[in-house]
Formats: structure tokens, C-alpha cells, sequence
């Protein structure tokens, strides 16, 4: 099946270029970012004796000429307008910005008003463990944000077992490429190199995006308090998240429970890290209590199963292939 | 005044040594460690050109002959035996080990058989902002551990508004130096580089020093819920406090409130990074709150003041001089 | 074909698991190492839900009833053992040690007795841009060091060119993997973060390997001066090759003919850095002068281009594959 | 003494604040920058508790009604205008730019047009260890680049002994605070993390400086062909000299008489490594040969020997006060 890469100048486009190549169903057929007229090379030198093709100004009616399924790797804001027209054209879409993740009206008081009425309400949240059965028969996948993706995985198995009415708290860390090739003070080296600090504390827009999933699949609203880190590593990331649970209960046994069907969760002994993970689709779970608290620590690679191995999974289900074709599982280690 | 450092061969060892030698009050007259018989700049060649003197093997007579205060960083269990002798011929001591942190029935079931018994319990514990009377007046300061500090300085100003039964949860973040010198798979670069991951979740001895702490000074007993993570940096140390408060508060006031008079605690607007006070005897603390969810984000350097600095601040109170007399401040920067 | 990997537990072993969990053409039926009686996922956390297999104690004649070949990622002295019973058992083998990179006297003066001195003189050196055709036809390859891969594809080419008699530098730089999994003070993540040193300067045992293989096909005789670095990095090595020219040449042209045909060599207009090849099989190289004087800068992974997956490449050969049928082409970037 | 600090914001202003508030001969009368009104704490949020002063918009009259010295640590070109007008006020100056530091000639060719001629050729080249006397008779010193410096130091020693009309090579290796505050894709954390690179080799504009130098000092004109590489660190540099000697000679020997009278050159045994310079003005130097082949290694801190702390110990003698006077000799180690 032919697909296309909108948006292939990021670290994310670089991702789904990589898993691409070597996808068994998948071809590749066109590659666009905003500017076109270059090589792909000349974008990323590491594909140098890898792939030799044309970057396209972003079409979409080419993109219908040539692609059954777009990968749109954009900015918030601007991957409607192209989702919109693709949907139009009959191309499936896997949208890996912000813009159909929500529901209208929280998108509109986090983001900005939006400009695809038409879709949004239509679109499945791209988490396969829970929402597989939707993945395969809609056109329009909105692929999850890195952060919810890991806080997600973790929290859900134990939603119907905290106390009501208490505090969530989510401590996340991230490596650096979750701020993308955009340079910055954050990202400068010098200032993040031997260091460590949250930002936007209680303040990131991932924030209402967990909180709404915990609602409409749980149907329990709780305040989810979410603090993110950087942390001096490019990729990667840890999630952990501290409840309180309403009486003492097996919590291993419910975690394996929960992921007994999933072959990109894994399961661990021992508190996980990211360095088993990097590279990977893999979600890597622990949990642990201390009479009523509750402590689940997950861990993933942010720009893959946060991002371009979770859409090219959604994709593949999509499409009707199985869920883990071409999917990357060997880790960066060591 | 003359003092004796012993345990010279690690790294708080060598950061007291770094500290002492521009100190204006005190003459550093004795170095020891095991085995002795070596020069200071076989131990640590950083030395080299700055000081140029012999490493004896510790005795605790030798020491009483020619200082009259001795900072001992030693191994827990070990360091007790020093302690004792030391005290009994009129030596006073600041005590890097966790011997005389808790009290004595907390110790043993934590660590060990005490076998001092006789001044276990008139030791005073060295975090300065809340012992410091007692700290002039004493001779046997038990200086506090790196993540109790930085979590006692966090959570202690809010500990009258958190809501009475509830759960408090820490996330502390460690550069490997905390760990020392040893070698472990832990700390071999391949495995730390690139990577993070928590370590002993609720269940690191530096629980119980927190919570005994917080019941001692505020008479309020919470289950305070650890867990301390590894990051790939050589020092620094930032701590997360997560709690649910009883009311809504100024947290901000609060905390300025607490610390009007402090020399070393910054209070900051924006969020606390580890760069900032890596190198100095500060720490810097962040609040932040989210409805009845509160957020205290403290970072200090973890071999100073999770160690070697508190322990000259701590050794400037018991013998009468300023509190910040040799203190290190200048960060590391950048 | 099925192939065994004997010495599974170090990082070289590892990576020769990841290749051939892919490959097209070889199974892998044998894993091996000292110990055997584990899951290779107890060995490699990483592998969790990737491969399931036990871990067997080496044994030749076990190698010899279910592979064709095997791949030895064993220690120097260790290795020669098992190849020669390997050998004579009529299993093709690929030797990641150094115990068949040297002629006999030469590997018995930096090392120690050869063991094996049927097959020394008969084994082929690995580097397959310069001995593929002798590769394709043995039973035995030594698969070159990782500090001489890298400095021969950069000095090879030029060696006519430089002046006779004249000093050869070599400054090389590896990532720490390179040293292996064992604990040492100079892989202790304290010692070597925000550090950099020379070691066994002038004294590495890969410069007699460089040195030999100049005179073996070049017919040339040069003191190459060899200093290799260990760098704050997991896996990537750098090389720079400065010589004095003969005369003004045009470098780029020589290069560009040199490897007109290699597959694995990219050839570079702007420096070379280590992150565009880690993860894969790649050379880079980058060429420049000033006057008479020439720098050569190559980059390759030295766990992979510098091991295990040159090794493959050389298993493809001596099997009749295609030379990167299976190699790993696609970097880590970012 | 008063002194004034032009060119605040950068790394080296910043270096000059902390070494000069500790200063026991030294007091900051003046702190300026290109925009002024802002408390410096704005500009280094480390320095907060520790120096509380505002930053002057630079004007050279205002210095000289409240400094004796100043420091200039400003962009090449810039710094000129702003030494001729102190000069002329009578004002000493320690220049931190390239601006003096080489011949007229040179200077335009490698930089632009010079505009204070007057004062160019009485510059003196701000080495301690070749120019002390020159330093304590003049009225501007032209504090040498970071790489100049430690490739001077290591190949001063040696250049009798170099064969007439070989090739020197030098292979330099810097942590990325060398390239200053900027933003930059070369020092965007994902791009430098977990990588290494040479970059304008053979062209850096501190060749002439190094080549000028032995020109002057030795009488002898030797081809210095350097490559400078940029390493995943913030702070620290190292270089490797290569070169061909006349004959056999003792280097050990020939390195300690050559600084047997220097209290901040370290003579090493072992190789040298930037952890133990980085936080001091100190230049470690480590010698080796294989037959006629040289190699000589230096560390320094690259902010500190390479720039601020040598420009103190510069201002020092200028002033008549002992060379070390407040200047730092404290490791950060670990």
C-alpha cells in the first residue's frame, strides 16, 4: 500500500521515513515538507546511501494521486487544513499533531479555534490498546501526544481502584527531541547538559489531553496534575505517576491483567528505565504500592511509540495488517 | 581551629578537603582514611599543586592531639565507633553517615545494632534552617542525608496545610555521584548515559529519616511516599513534593514567609534547576499549586549541601562563627 | 543458513543478536557463552518479547550438529580454542577476537602463544573493501579491530601518496562500549561525563594490526603513531589520520576512486561525525590538505562497522550472499 | 584595586564576575554590557545571594572615573574601539578578544581592517609563561585564544627539537561553551549529544595565532596544521600535538625544565584528562615518544585558562600583585 509523508523536515518525519523503508506492506511514494525542492539527503545526511528521492512541496491533491494513507507530521494548527483535504480526496489520515486529539471544545479553549468541524468529532484516539476496534474502521487517526501516551498506558489499568476525589499526580521526564530541531535556550547544550528542571508545571496542554481520555473511557473525572522534566538525553522518556488507592489490592496481578493481550506492553520486575525502550514501539510498565499509595512508572521512546511507531501501528491496522508489522522492537542497548 | 577530616578518599571526603582549604577559620591538621600511607594527590591527583600532604590511617588519639573538631565521612556503621572514641576525649564531631540521623529504634530497625548508644540520643540533626540553636550547642551533629534535605526543605513549610491523612509523594532525581566512587552497573557509563530510571521506590532509607523528621518538628504524622531516580549527571540533586493541601493558601507567601532569614535557600519564580546551585550550599526552591494539588520543587548540590558544605555550615554553628564563613556559593556555571 | 553466536553476553554478542534476528538468510539455532542455563532476556532485559531462547554453554560439537557457521565474541586466548575445534568440525567461522588479525610472530609478541597455529597463516583479514574476494573463499575470517577499521578505510587510499619515511598520526576517539561491559574507574559514569583522555598512547595494541596491514597490501613500511581516546559517548568512533603528502594531490578525487564501489563507504564534503553512522555498518570520510599536509577523517560505529556488523557482512561473503544483505543502514540520528 | 568588567553576558564575563568577587586584591566597581538596566542576577541567575549590582550600558568614561583596569570581553572588532578609548583614558586593559592579539599584517588578513593602530603593535600576548615581564610593563595585554593557549603551552617546550621543515599537527578537542551563549544547530543538544566532530580543520583563524607565536618566540617557522573537534562537554579542552623530532631526546626532561618554575603547569605522568583542569587556571601537560615520533598532550579549562582566569593572572602582574593572587586552583571533580 502507498503512503505518503507530509511534514518529513522533524525528527518525527525523520522517524516514519526510517520505520518506512523497511516496512514489509508499506512503499513510500511521496515525501513533502513546506519548501520541497530538495533531496531527502540534503534534509537528513544520515539517509545518505539509504534513500534517494525528491522532497515535494506539500500537495494534497498529489498526495490523492499517488498514496492511499498520509502520515501528517505538522504542526498543530496547520495539519487540519491538509487532514480536511485528504479525508476530502479519500486519503486515509494519521494525524501525529494536537488537532483531532481532543474533544472541540476542549481543543478550542487549548489550542485555538478550529478549522475542521467536519472531522473532528469523527476522529479515533490513536492508543491501540484501547481503542483498536475504531482504529480499524475509521479514516482518521489522531495519533496521541508522547506524554499522555506513557501516562495513559500506566494509569488507566488502575482508574476503577483509585480513591475518589483524590489528587493524581504525574511526574514526567523527557528527553530533549520531544522539543523537536527548533533550537532554543532549553535545548542549548550548555544549559541542559548536566542538568535537570521541570517546565510549565501544572501547565502543559498534555494536561487536559489525559484527563479527558481518563473521562470518556473510564467515566470517572479526576484532577490529573502533570509536571514535565527535561532531562539531559535526547531521546526517551519516564512517567511516573503517584495515586492514592481506595483499599489494598494485588496491583501486579491487575497491571498483567490489563495487558495480557498487548504485544507492545511489557511488564517488569523491576523498575523500568529508557534505555530498554529507545528505539522501540515497546511500552514498559511497573508498579508498586505502599499501603495506599500507588506508584506506576512507564517508559518509552518518545519520538516512536510517542509518536512515529504508534502512527505507523495505527496504520497498520487501518489498513487491515497486523498490528505489529514493521514495527521496531530491537532497542538501542547498550 | 584545627579540624580533622576522616575518610579523605571519597567524594564528600574530597569536597570537604575543596572546602577547608579556603576556609578563613579553620586549618585542616589531620587527613586519614583506611589505610593511610599515601599522599593526599595519590588519592585525589586533582590535588596536585594544592596541597601537598600526607594521608594517615585514622586514629581517633592521634586526631585529639591535634584538632579540636572532626568531620568524619565514613561508611554508615562504621563511622559510630569513630564518633564515640572522638567524643570521649572532648572532640567534637559533625557526622556524614547516617549513625546518629534517626533515633535509636528507628536506626536499628532501618540499619543496624547501634553501638553507641550513649550519644545517639543527644545528637542533633544538621539541617540548619530548623536545628540551629541546638547546633551551637551541641557536640555531635548528625548531618542529614542529600535527598532529606532537599525534601525536608521542600515540604516542611507546608506541612500545616496539607490535608490531614493524605498521601505525600516525592520524586527525587540524583546525579550518580550521590551513589560514590564504587563501581556498579548502576553507575558504568553505558548503562547511566542516555538513560534514567528509579531505584528502591518506597522502600530507600532515606524514607524514614523524612517522615521521622517531619513528625519530630511538626508533631504531624503523613505516610511520606519516596522514590528517589538516577539521572545521567555527575551532581546535582532536584526533589518533586507532591501534596494534597487542605485549603486553598498562598503558597508563594508561605514559603517566602519560612525563609525570610535564610542565607542559603533561594526562592524562586520560575522553576529550580540543578545547574544553578551545583557547586554552591544552596537550595533553591519552586512552588507551585493546582487547585488543592501542590508542587514544592527544591534543588541543591547533593555532595555539598547533601553533604560537605552542610557539614562546614553545621561545623561554623558548633564552634561560633558565621553561618556562611567558607561557604561555597559561586555555581558551576555554565 | 544457520548460524551460531558464541559469547553472548558482552555487547558485541548482543549486536550480533540484533542483526540476525532480522536477516534474511541466516537463523540463528545456537546462542551461547560461558555459563549457558539462562533465557538470553535474563542475559538482555532489552530483548523481553523480542527473543525467547535459552543461553547454552558453549560446546563445539553441540555448534557443530545445528550451525553451519559460527560467530565467536569471545575474549583473546579464549577464542582460538574454539575455532580450531570449530574448524576442524567443518564450521565456517568468524572470529571477533584478535587472536587471527596478526601474522603469527607479530600476534605472539603483542599478545601471547598462539594455540592454533594450523589455521593462523589461513585465515583472511575481514576488511572486506579490501580482501573480498579472499573472504568469500575461507572457512576462517579475522574480523579487524574496531581503531584499525576505521584508521585503515581512511588511511588506505593514500598510502602512495605519502612521503616515504615520514611519521603517520593517528588520533582516535571511541565511545566507551568499545572497553566492553566490564566495571572499570575509566567507564565509572563520574570519571568519564564531561571528560576526555588519551590512553595507551603509542602503545595500543591495534597499532601493530594498523601497521601490518599497511606493509601486507600496500608493500609499504610506516611508523603509524597511534593514540586512541575515550570519549563521553556510548558507541560511535572517530579517527583522524594526518600524514605529510608527497606532493599536491587532488585527495578528494583519490578517495572518491578508491571507493567508487563500496557500498558501506560514504564519502563526505563536510566533517564526519560519529552520530550519522552509530546504528549502522556505515564508513564516513572526509578528506582535506594544507599544502603537503593531509587529514583523513573516518566515523563508524565501533560496535558495529567496528565488530559485529562487519562480521555479517563477512558471513554474507564466505556464504555466497549479498554483501549487505541484512546490515543495518539506518543511523540512530537524532 | 578598582576594575571594571566590560561584556558581561557571555560565559567568560560571567567567569570574570566569580573569580573577581573572591578576589582579595580586586574589587567589580563596574559591570556593564551592551544594553545595561538590568540587576546582573537577570543576566546569571546563579549569582542570585551572591552579588546584587546593576549592569551599566559600556561607556569607556564612566570606567575610567571608577576602575583602574578594565576587562574586555567583548566580540572581536567591538573590543578595539572600546580599548583605544580607555587606553587613551588611561585606563588598564586585559582585552579578551582576538583584537590584539596577533601582528597588524596578520590581524587584517585573517580578521578585517584594524582600527586602533596606535595601540596594536604594543600589545602584549597575554601568556604568562613566555611574556611575564612583558605583562608587568604594559598598559594592554591581549589575553590569547582558549586553543593558542594550551597548543602553545604543550609545544613551546619541544620546538628546537622538531625536525626542520616537518609538519606539526595538532588535534584539539573543545567542550561547547568555547562557542559562547549562541544558539547554534552545532550546539543544539540532540545534534552534539552522543557526538563528536572536527569542524573547520585546517582553517580555524587560532593557526596563524599559534604559528605567529612560535615565529616570535622560537625564531622558527613551522607549519601548524590544526584541527579543532567539538565534544559532547560544556566545559574543558584538550590537545594533542604531533610531531616529528630531530633526534632522540629526553621530552620528560625537557617538559620539566621548562616549567620547573611555573605554578600553574602540571607536569603529568600519566595522560591527561579535562576533569581535572575544568574550575582552574591550571594547564596539565603529559609528554610521549615512539622513536622520533612526539607526542605532547595539554588540559585546560577552556573558560578559565583559555580565557577569564588568565586574564586575571594577566591583570595580576600588570598590577604588581603575586601571579595567583584569587586565582582558582579548585577542581570540580567529580
Amino acid at each position: 500500500m502507498n503512503v505518503a509523508i507530509i511534514g518529513a523536515s522533524g525528527y518525527t518525519g525523520l522517524e516514519l521515513i526510517k520505520i518506512l523503508i523497511n516496512h514489509p506492506k508499506f512503499d513510500i511514494t511521496y515525501i513533502a515538507n513546506s519548501t520541497g525542492n530538495e533531496n531527502v539527503q540534503d534534509l537528513h545526511p544520515c539517509l545518505k546511501n539509504v534513500l534517494n528521492v525528491d522532497v515535494q512541496k506539500a500537495d494534497a491533491k498529489e498526495v490523492s494521486k499517488v498514496a492511499d494513507l498520509a502520515f501528517l507530521a505538522l504542526p498543530h494548527k496547520t495539519s487540519m487544513f491538509f487532514a480536511k483535504e485528504l479525508l476530502d480526496l479519500n486519503v486515509k489520515v494519521v494525524d501525529l499533531s494536537a488537532d483531532y486529539r481532543l474533544e472541540l471544545e476542549a481543543y478550542e479553549k487549548h489550542y485555538c479555534p478550529h478549522e475542521d468541524k467536519e472531522h473532528i468529532n469523527g476522529a479515533v484516539y490513536g492508543l491501540p490498546e484501547y481503542y483498536k476496534e475504531s482504529i480499524k474502521n475509521t479514516n482518521l487517526v489522531a495519533n496521541p501526544g508522547c506524554y499522555p501516551t506513557a501516562s495513559l498506558l500506566a494509569l488507566l489499568p488502575f482508574i476503577d481502584y483509585i480513591e475518589s476525589g483524590s489528587q493524581i499526580f504525574i511526574d514526567a521526564k523527557s528527553g530533549v527531541s520531544g522539543a523537536g530541531k527548533k533550537l532554543s535556550e532549553a535545548s542549548h547544550f550548555a544549559n541542559l547538559n548536566e542538568n535537570i528542571h521541570a517546565y510549565n508545571p501544572f501547565k502543559h496542554r498534555h494536561m487536559p489531553e489525559i484527563e479527558e481520555k481518563v473521562k470518556l473511557l473510564k467515566e470517572k473525572e479526576f484532577q490529573i496534575n502533570f509536571v514535565p522534566h527535561l532531562i539531559p538525553v535526547t531521546r526517551g522518556m519516564l512517567v511516573s505517576v503517584f495515586a492514592t488507592l481506595k483499599e489494598d489490592i494485588d496491583v501486579q496481578k491487575v497491571l498483567e491483567e490489563s495487558y495480557k493481550n498487548s504485544k507492545f506492553i511489557r511488564i517488569r520486575e523491576n523498575v523500568v528505565d529508557i534505555k530498554s525502550t529507545a528505539g522501540t514501539n515497546f511500552c514498559d510498565i511497573f508498579v508498586a504500592k505502599n499501603g495506599k499509595a500507588l506508584f506506576v512508572n512507564s517508559s518509552i521512546d518518545n519520538l516512536l511509540r510517542g509518536a512515529s511507531s504508534q502512527a505507523v501501528v495505527n496504520a497498520n491496522l487501518m489498513c487491515g495488517f497486523e498490528e505489529d508489522e514493521g514495527i521496531p522492537k530491537i532497542a538501542y542497548v547498550p
